[in-house]
């Protein structure tokens, strides 16, 4: 874990996907330090050492990180080409921008104002948006922009368009805090792997509505949630995190969902604190974490 | 948990399920009163307290047990009419006999034998029976009968006939220790809620076969196990027991099979010292586990 | 667990302690069957069904409750007499009033408030009282009265007197949500069995002060906290929850202390629900939990 | 986790400690790349990046590692001496050989054994010792050599000059599986960091003798078992592996020690597991687990 309480202006954070080959740890470190980078975190992983999937997250300190950026991009892009890899740079000092969408149910969004304020989750929020007004007066208390936007399945595309209207250059990722829309796959394609999902069952147990009913009728004796990525296929994006609680029979259905509440929150903000680090890679429909 | 080393002669407990009604404990405690029983453990549930089903659970010391056994049962009977009520009293001396199935893979069996000999599962073990050969060795080191009765889906009824000719009278309860056949209607009718399970998946998530290979396809961030009774429903019985632990990216599906299987046998032997101890009553598709 | 989001007009809890003796369960039953009582739900233990102590709660439903409390627990007296018990009876409708002790560290309090928001624990908080004025917005927000009473070695005795007269007749129990002054055996003999404490490590281990500096210089793998009532010896009250969580060497000092706080704020919550609740008995220095 | 089932023949790991400096993961990964050895897996960790300690672990393949190890290690130790670092190259092919050390209880003992011929723990066991007959059967059974020592406060040096002898050249590290007698600085001292005991409560709680019994006095609602390699500091070895149990008012202190065993067994194994696959590195009286 990596819960600084302050950015560091001169961290990093190095994320790269490609095929296995020979040679790339040695060529990406070499140039790390030629830019005389201290590695403070060397996270690597090979599908298999032959010809699988080589992933990797790099941390490092460099007291001229903010001149050198472009010319280490540079470089990147030009590494980039001959081996080939996907990366991504990543400057700690740049805040990234999560929006939060809810709809009446609140534990999931206070948990995350509470983790903004004092600081656990270091993001911006430019804005709040529900299709329900309830959460105005929580979220304005904090500060933070609150939206309502109504939505039917009348007025789906309409309602949309006005949240990506407001999302547009303000944000770079979404967090569906309990938010009980389905998103158009128009809407999704703005944000691959970018907006974040909490299911409140230990999917795939469960997948689609009224999973607590489902849990109580079933009579499972753990309960869970699961924080993932949004995908077009409901619920089956890739999973971040997930954990589970005990139950046992003296808990009717709404006691689940109580006793619910506090995995989903807890599940969520995690998937979102490893988010906000760049601790997460997608590859296919599964997620690579160096937590 | 009551894991008592040794037996203790004049304990017994008595186990009752009725539909709500005023005045049953009263009614039972005053029937044990009447003999001077000593209530060592308590326990009720009640769905609803109107008009719910109504659970209770009582362990007591009987100086006299032995002798009084057959009077007790007798008034219980009579109260059964009056209430009406289920009803089931077993005396802790009289050890269970418990059969343990198994199919290749043997971790679960080992388990089962360990805590057997180590006195934490207080049960005789009549036989164990097995679709291959491979367990022999393992089971009569422990001076416990092995019988192989191969199965294929020809001999299947020829096969579930020698078996149920084996545990005829000999046998009050089994377990599937990993046995990788599907027992037939037929089969576990002679065994209502007397079939332990261990499925290899939290259940109802990869319910059916190999859930192992679809949990890591999946990329889940849990793998679990399920200890339940048996019904003509494949992975759909009463769940008694689960578990999970947690598993990442670094582990591909073999280790995830290794990793189950700690899972597996903990929850396995669980249920079982549950059931033993009396303490599981099933209610519909669900159990009261007064753990 | 019991959760109910509303409190029910009819419902009581009755609680006994007393020496094993024949009779009680039948005794009390069949008090509560002379009124008509509807049992929800009964636990009962016994340490030694010989010569050890008898624990009881007893959950039940009386449609009369309002009028005939008086008369029952002047019945309950009488039974006590002739035992000898120890008892309480508590009517869910009596809502109890419970104050909350801070200093400047506010994620204890902020998870208080919150459930109480949600009604997840369904008690009154007529205050809240700190050694500093950093909270008072946070409380007052939520409609709460706040009073700052400074704390120091000299004006410890005058301090502990003006919190005593804000108390007095106000407050049932008193929650110290990470309150960083130690209380006079004189506070403590006011509220016995009554003020819950939280913690920052799994006592025993750590006892004192700066537990996650102390885990961290031993390089512990488990972190935790330990919800506690306050006795006259620091730290060696009658435990009621305790958990932990995985820590590992990437977590520096502060990052244990972030990871902690969310062990804190659920452990103390839970507590706090049990005690509400009527589920918590005290023993010698342990603590009966009918959870 | 790496528990694959059959070592490899080209694949090893480079463990390396070093104060922090510029340029060291380029200059390994330079050196390896040179031999066209291919990384599986990459881990590394600093304390701080200016001025702490710096972790590696590299696993990779090498087809020509077995001609080619003797020249990488002389590359090795030039390198150690220009920055300076300790190192450790082991390669998978060569398995570790472990003693198991027993005393009467044999829950630790049956787990190793078990996990050793399921291939779980891949080692070689060249003998069991213990200051007891009774495993004697149990070990034999496996096929292990198992040797009798029996220990006295006054045949202590004798008994220890007999087990070192008996260990020479013949053993890599040693399991202390619930061994009830305290090694002597001088035995220790010829297995720094290669003697792994299992300690039955969670440490630093109830350091020394008796822990469930003072667990039990204590009501602590939780139990657990630490791994740590053993120092001349009782119980106050680097802790390599945590993990605890919920238990509740039910159990009494012979429960807890059942309920421990299922931990403590889980708990050495996991430890032992990493020990081999050279995950652990010790710094100062704390591990580094690169699990």
């Amino acid at each position: 874990m990596d819960r600084n309480m302050t950015k560091n202006g001169n961290r990093a954070v190095l994320l790269i996907s490609c095929p296995e080959r020979l040679g790339i740890i040695s060529a990406v470190s070499n140039l790390l330090f030629s830019y005389k980078a201290n590695i403070v975190q060397f996270d690597q992983h090979t599908t298999d050492s032959r010809d699988g999937m080589f992933f990797m997250r790099i941390q490092f300190d460099l007291d001229t990180l903010p001149e050198a950026y472009p010319k280490l991009a540079q470089d990147l892009s030009a590494m980039a080409e001959e081996y080939p890899m996907e990366w991504r740079l990543s400057k700690e000092s740049q805040i990234k921008r999560m929006a939060i969408f809810v709809s009446k149910m609140d534990h999931c969004l206070v948990e995350l104002l509470w983790r903004w304020k004092s600081k656990e989750i270091l993001v911006d929020i430019p804005m709040v948006i529900s299709n329900h007004p309830d959460a105005k007066e929580t979220v304005e208390a904090y500060g933070i922009p609150f939206y309502h936007i109504p939505m039917s399945s009348q007025s789906k595309e309409e309602s949309e368009r006005a949240a990506l209207a407001l999302l547009q250059d303000k944000v770079d990722f979404i967090v569906l805090a309990r938010y009980m829309q389905i998103l158009s796959p128009r809407f999704i394609a703005k944000y691959p792997n970018q907006i974040i999902n909490i299911h409140h069952s230990f999917l795939p147990a469960f997948i689609g509505a009224n999973p607590y009913q489902r849990a109580f009728t079933r009579g499972v004796k753990l309960i869970g949630a699961t924080a993932h990525y949004v995908t077009n296929d409901l619920d089956e994006g890739p999973i971040i995190e997930q954990d589970v609680i005990r139950v046992n029979h003296r808990q009717n259905e709404t006691d689940l969902k109580v006793a619910g509440r506090h995995v989903e929150r807890n599940v969520l903000a995690q998937a979102i604190s490893w988010h906000v680090e760049d601790k997460v890679i997608v590859y296919g429909n599964k997620t690579i974490v160096f937590a």
